[in-house]
């Protein structure tokens, strides 16, 4: 209700700020004798962490994950896991300049008149510190899919006005391989290439820019999905749009869909291998808001981060005009560090839909 | 869980198929004392109803509702209000054809893989007649937010290739006036009667277009919205993600401000006549998940109508490859309909966040 | 949230007042394929009805019930069932003379504190009349529980001081019918004279008596229920104390188990059969608040109707001391119709934990 | 949904094994700019933690908690408030002979039943450890009452055959004082001297016995609670029959209303220096569902605790029958420590609907 939590059945709740003394999660609802593979969650939190590249932010976080309960002798008990991932680096006094402003487009005002107070250290609860939670949960929920037959693939498809031709997506280990031979997580090289010198431009200039993922969901069964509000992919767009940033969702066809015929649009069924698919996807694996077996893939515009190296005129709480100068060490673009975020919440949504579709299919 | 409820602390349920009985809503959590005006619903229901213009379908249904429970002398108890909407022009005859086929780009397949069973007839549960039990509550959470001087206006801002030039939104009540002066529901005249051109071109052959909805939510004061999951954005997208046909949503500077850089992007506060605002709007009304005071804005893509007045190849229930003809009467662009429906769940969303923010402000 | 739904995965959402047009239900979550048998359902109903007995309210109500959606072909297809009950014997004018005042006992003050206006009616939201919607729902969980082998037997344990000795429970067919022979619903023929014969002469009085009903659950398979909050009797509890007029809930041992010894009150584990069983059942079926496939057995206490034909001081809505009569047609003991009101209430929480059961047991 | 959640707005999520690495919770809803006094949240667990006395557990925890986020400043900011208590005195060798072996009464066979796999060690998450957490975030549900002028009081007012006559309720501090100055925490002091020896007695013969903890909430303004389902007394029974071993609840006239008449059980309404108040409260303070600004009482019934220092024949996994012996160090009687557990849960319950009558009160 206070917005901490996501999922109904596998459900997680969140806590903790960019400064405090630690975040973490706790996940409820993970069925019993899942094999919680303890180096897979560092392994997901490391692709998330902060200071890996040159193009993202250089503040140290390990971000070591620490399994509190749940499980018993490596496997899940159906009880809740907590994880603690306590934090290490906060320079609190880097923020002491912006106590008492306004940051543009940051969180720093609606939280103050949401709360009437708030932890201005590092953005305080509104910091995407968070998100390393969620990809500890998400990886919980990747070993979960795993044992029935998922995979879930993102990469960064677009930064600024660079956009990545699409990838062949037939070999999804392959493309993963790709992905992580590079720092800014395309899996197209040379398009990640262009990327990367862009992203050092604009660092350099103390700018930021914004990006787009690429997800791809694949060995989704058909009939996962609930009717009417509750469907597949307004879920979906719900996770990824509660990530930080994020100013957009599509699946499918997506916007460009919407300037189609219903003559081109329409996804014929016929049979493969006496297996029912439909001969193209613009539906993106969900109709009426029920998976099809298909591949679910969708699309996240994050807009550029907030906090540029520059300075700006704003607000301080008695309404004067200041102005507020960019410090302290942040990402010049974050979708390269997002690729992990965002495949963990889909991990999330799917799992949680699996175990409703056992619930309610007896 | 199982789909058929939205909202927390303003929730509706709604029920009915779209050739059974009736249709209709549950709105649990409306506060007491709020003037239920029976003639605005019929009025909000009339605008979305089917048979209004030569651009819809030519179904006819009167879609009248009556309100079973929870007001008393015209006014809402604070008990829960049970609308009944009669399903009347059910021509389920129409719908013998397919009740062995799959319908391409319908939920037909989805709902027999989730389901194992399902009403073929329109399409069962999975008919946008649901809609029109949305509507109703809508009606019910914007006299609600009348009261708090809340205000939303949407129109449609593109038909296919079309795209509306952005209108002046000083004045919303003569937008309104505008959009309702055209059966297309766009807001500029001229781009209007281009939609309205085009959409018939496209009905006379048979298939159908896509488009899009541009929404703005004026009022809404700095502080509402949750943090981390459920950001006001989050909710609002998924919200919109659940309207049929819908594959896309963004707000403030959406997909294009993935491709912007932060020193443009950046909403620099002020002050005007001693209220903080910002001086652009990239952020859309929302920073962090949380309204500022500006006028919040999204924009939703809607797909084309699957059906349409041709044959296409499928397959039955038994896995054949068969063929299905265009039957029925069906709209050809949803949009100039999805109006309505788009600001019944703008409605319903903010008056959930609107007593939420009630609730933790303590 | 608002208080008007139970149960999360088969989930109802009742709604309706005493004297409005109609009282109803949304059975949201039943799940597919379910023989919705609507003999059963009216049967229940009528098991429930005003006016069935000499030792009842004679006020007449057919409780008809209208299935408007939710099925096809008479089984459920998974989506929501609602169910309509008119309202028709509504002299509302028997309720003119407490318009302003508070009924002793009643919800009357509390709903005015609470709202701040109220439908006086009848009781408005807060009458019994409510749990007609919940017999209905009822009938659909018992219809789903009997696929699972699953039965409920409630029965009245107690009238005033008058107790019903231990009843053979071996036959709950054969114990059914004791019941449903004589009209106070206790499955002890001689008691049940007693409590007749008193609840005659307690009406005769103008006044009005307590009661209690014991309750069976057989089937039910070792492993239902949540730990820690969700546990099993936690939620029959919660169940069965909001029903009307309820003011305790004790299961297994009870109160008495509280006065008890470890070393008696401990079920000792054994086999029955290659079947695991306790020797005795002071757990009443439920260890650690999971079922254990013994009996599941609770006990209901339901307090004295509070209207009572003699006069009564209490306040008006000025706060001024006056004085309410008697009047309107009302149970002089609700016991013997509420026994359908617990086993609507328990079906409906063991379908729901079902439901569970299979969503987490991957 | 899995079991390990409370509450709504005021929402409280547990984790934890008994012999795990620390146990904890997360307060989510919680009003900013509560002053959170964590000596008075340490008080608190000191009340409940094991090795008090002579005649509670000699197990040894210091039960320290600490606070990981949700404060600044000592207040808190309305994010999430986590709460860790580290396990500190494991023998979970105690445990060994156990691993294969269903103690009576106990949870062991139900989570093996329900989750196919079970942490052996002390209980694992069904053991009453747990409830740490709960009084952690009862505690501070009780700062954020006392700011609205709500007091809990809660005692032990029965072991065994023992019963304490009703105490004078007037001046609550003064109760509290008494009932502190013991240790079996009953405010009637002869019988607490009774009690305290009849515990010694059962302990020294390895046994257990049950008993019954009275408690009265004052302050409540008139209009809390949520109507049908959701009523404040079938939520606070919920709340009481999650804690571990209770087997009853039972609020104002509780079991003994149920055998009384109308016209002696109705509360008569009156004014009291302009206040609205009943002549008698059998209501318990609570009509309809709705607090009406009496005195809230209610009654609890805990069974005796399982484990004995006694032989018992059993089943292992094998489902052969055994002898367990009892081993460790268990109390003799839950009710001295299980008061603040009952307040606690009270203070939740309360809390979760101040919050909504907050929202639902425009």
């Amino acid at each position: 209700m206070a917005g901490n939590s996501f999922g109904e059945l596998f459900r997680i709740t969140t806590f903790g700020e960019s400064h405090g003394k630690a975040i973490g999660v706790i996940v409820d609802g993970c069925p019993p004798n899942i094999q919680i593979d303890e180096e897979f969650i560092q392994s997901e939190l490391d692709k998330r962490k902060p200071g890996q590249s040159k193009i993202t932010t250089q503040r140290k976080e390990s971000d070591t994950a620490q399994i509190l309960s749940g499980t018993f002798e490596g496997k899940s008990t159906g009880t809740p896991i907590a994880i603690l991932i306590p934090n290490e680096d906060q320079r609190s006094k880097d923020y002491s300049h912006i106590a008492d402003k306004y940051r543009p487009s940051h969180a720093d005002y609606t939280y103050q008149m949401k709360y009437g107070i708030r932890d201005y250290r590092g953005g305080g609860r509104s910091s995407a510190r968070e998100t390393a939670a969620r990809v500890a949960a998400g990886a919980i929920a990747k070993l979960f899919l795993k044992q029935h037959g998922i995979e879930i693939f993102a990469h960064v498809s677009g930064v600024g006005e660079i956009e990545s031709p699409n990838v062949d997506t037939a070999d999804l280990k392959n493309l993963l391989e790709i992905r992580e031979s590079n720092i800014v997580r395309c899996a197209d090289p040379a398009t990640a290439n262009e990327m990367i010198s862009f992203i050092e431009k604009i660092r350099k200039n103390g700018d930021t820019v914004g990006g787009r993922i690429f997800t791809i969901i694949r060995g989704v069964p058909a009939g996962l999905g609930e009717p009417v509000f509750d469907k597949l992919h307004a879920e979906l767009g719900k996770a990824m749009l509660s990530i930080n940033a994020v100013h957009g969702f599509e699946y499918g066809s997506g916007f460009e869909g919407s300037k189609m015929r219903g003559s081109e649009h329409n996804d014929i069924f016929t049979t493969e291998n006496g297996k029912v698919v439909t001969k193209t996807n613009f539906s993106g694996g969900i109709q009426g808001g029920i998976s099809n077996g298909m591949d679910i893939t969708f699309k996240v515009a994050f807009k550029p981060v907030a906090t540029i190296m520059r300075d700006q005129t704003t607000l301080n709480q008695q309404g004067e005009e200041t102005t507020i100068s960019g410090k302290g060490r942040h990402d010049p673009c974050v979708v390269p560090r997002a690729v992990i975020i965002v495949e963990a919440m889909a991990a999330l949504v799917i799992a949680d839909y699996l175990l409703k579709q056992k619930a309610y299919l007896v």
